[in-house]
């Protein structure tokens, strides 16, 4: 561990956070803050101290990127319960990052003629190119969240994707894509509270939408989707991370660490220019 | 004028920087910064000051468009020289704003799909959705530029798209798109220092082409391409504005002080609940 910002961590964030066989998810305490030694201020501080590593870190994999073809991509998933962060995260942890080298995707309920293909179809189309950050705002995953919860689709079918989703999500990795699965870990008690707020407040009226509640009141069910779609879908080459999402500060941090532990992995280099430097600066000069 | 970050413009930046009947490109000094009563520090300040307010008028855009689907969106139109500074202007001006409610598209060379159609088809799908902020890096106007310079089509072909564009723009203002077309100008003592600099750089060699300095030789042939280009497209509907640009501070400035008017112009307004807010709270109280 070299990175300036990650001083306070004891130990990997990506370690420590993966999904393992045995997970479960009803032992994680929302409120934690596994690995970080310090406090909400030493993790802002923290966050900004990152914001510059990322940023360097994302132009080089962009610059290797136009010069090599088969430069890695980096796509981040991020799946929760409403209101547990995930808004947050892109404007605080990818909007801190050069947008033109980043590929945001926010996927809704599906379309008619989205659901007239298969679930994979509309995301296949929304992967990252080489060199590219791409964020899935929600994703692939609700075809077993939401779809399991409140059976959108047969129980053969339900099952069916998550092998579907191991086998896409493979031949994304084996093609270089750095596939970071992120499930930001609210207490119930907390989106209470975050959804009353938005009730509270007339600027925020707009995040609020009555199926909040009525999602809110599957809670049980939908933490038993989650603990199954772990169980099927964390694999080897792209594991899922679960993170303590009631402290904001925290679960910012622990994306931020894994986007930097995904780079630093790749490692991208600025490319060598395949021109003649001293010949063009000469042609330059004569202009 | 009444935003604070605008205090030290002597006028209105989009009146100050528009193309008007008569306007002749070669009598704007790219170092100059028209309208603007303060030094690089003051400008850099104004900046940062502009992007809270930036901030939150994109965000009641978003808002109002989640409830009102005729929310109006904002188009910035950016086309310049090489190194004329478009990637920064995405990077700090855009960049300051929550991604979620920006649409980036940056047009290279159109592939053969692309130019099996007309030049505007592949335009026209990447206009932003009510309540975005889009912003072409490049655009349609490369097609009555290097198009017209580099001779791409026949002459007469080059004189339909100039009608063609004033269309497709109309079409889109009528629509409620708030069209901010902007033209970066560069000195090409400026573009030279900066094209050096790439090259005695080995972290800045990926962003050097030799392609530039062929282009580059062609400074003449551009202006006049740009001229043209004013004269036929600079509508009461979309105008251009011209913004000097060998000082980065000032045209990042600019910009932002031009989206700041647009969206000022817009209004936008955060919406009222479309739902029995008390009934709402009960509801949630009662989970």
């Amino acid at each position: 561990m070299t990175a300036k910002s990650q001083t306070r961590w004891t130990g990997e964030p990506a370690d420590l956070l993966r999904v393992e066989k045995g997970f479960r998810l009803a032992e994680v305490d929302p409120r934690s803050t596994p690995g970080f030694d310090g406090t909400k201020k030493d993790g802002r501080a923290d966050l900004a101290d990152g914001v510059g590593e990322l940023d360097e870190l994302q132009e080089r994999l962009y610059a290797q990127s136009r010069v090599e073809k088969d430069t890695p991509a980096v796509l981040l998933v991020l799946q929760a319960m409403d209101s547990a962060g995930k808004g947050g995260i892109v404007r605080h942890v990818i909007g801190s990052v050069d947008p033109q080298g980043v590929r945001l995707k926010a996927f809704k309920a599906p379309t008619a003629e989205e659901r007239a293909h298969d679930f994979l179809w509309r995301i296949e189309k929304e992967t990252p190119p080489p060199g590219f950050i791409g964020v899935f705002d929600r994703s692939h995953y609700e075809d077993v969240l939401i779809g399991r919860v409140r059976e959108l689709a047969p129980p053969e079918e339900i099952e069916r994707r998550y092998g579907a989703i191991n086998d896409f999500e493979k031949r994304l990795t084996d093609a270089g894509t750095r596939v970071v699965k992120v499930m930001l870990h609210i207490s119930p008690e907390a989106q209470k509270e975050r959804l009353m707020e938005r009730l509270d407040r007339p600027d925020k009226h707009w995040k609020y939408n009555p199926g909040d509640v009525d999602e809110r009141m599957l809670w049980p069910a939908y933490m038993d989707a989650y603990q199954v779609m772990f169980e099927r879908t964390s694999t080897a080459s792209a594991p899922w991370h679960v993170i303590p999402a009631d402290r904001k500060w925290y679960a910012r941090l622990a994306v931020q660490a894994l986007l930097l532990e995904a780079l630093e992995d790749i490692d991208p280099q600025w490319p060598i220019a395949d021109f003649d430097v001293a010949a063009e600066k000469e042609r330059l000069a004569a202009t």
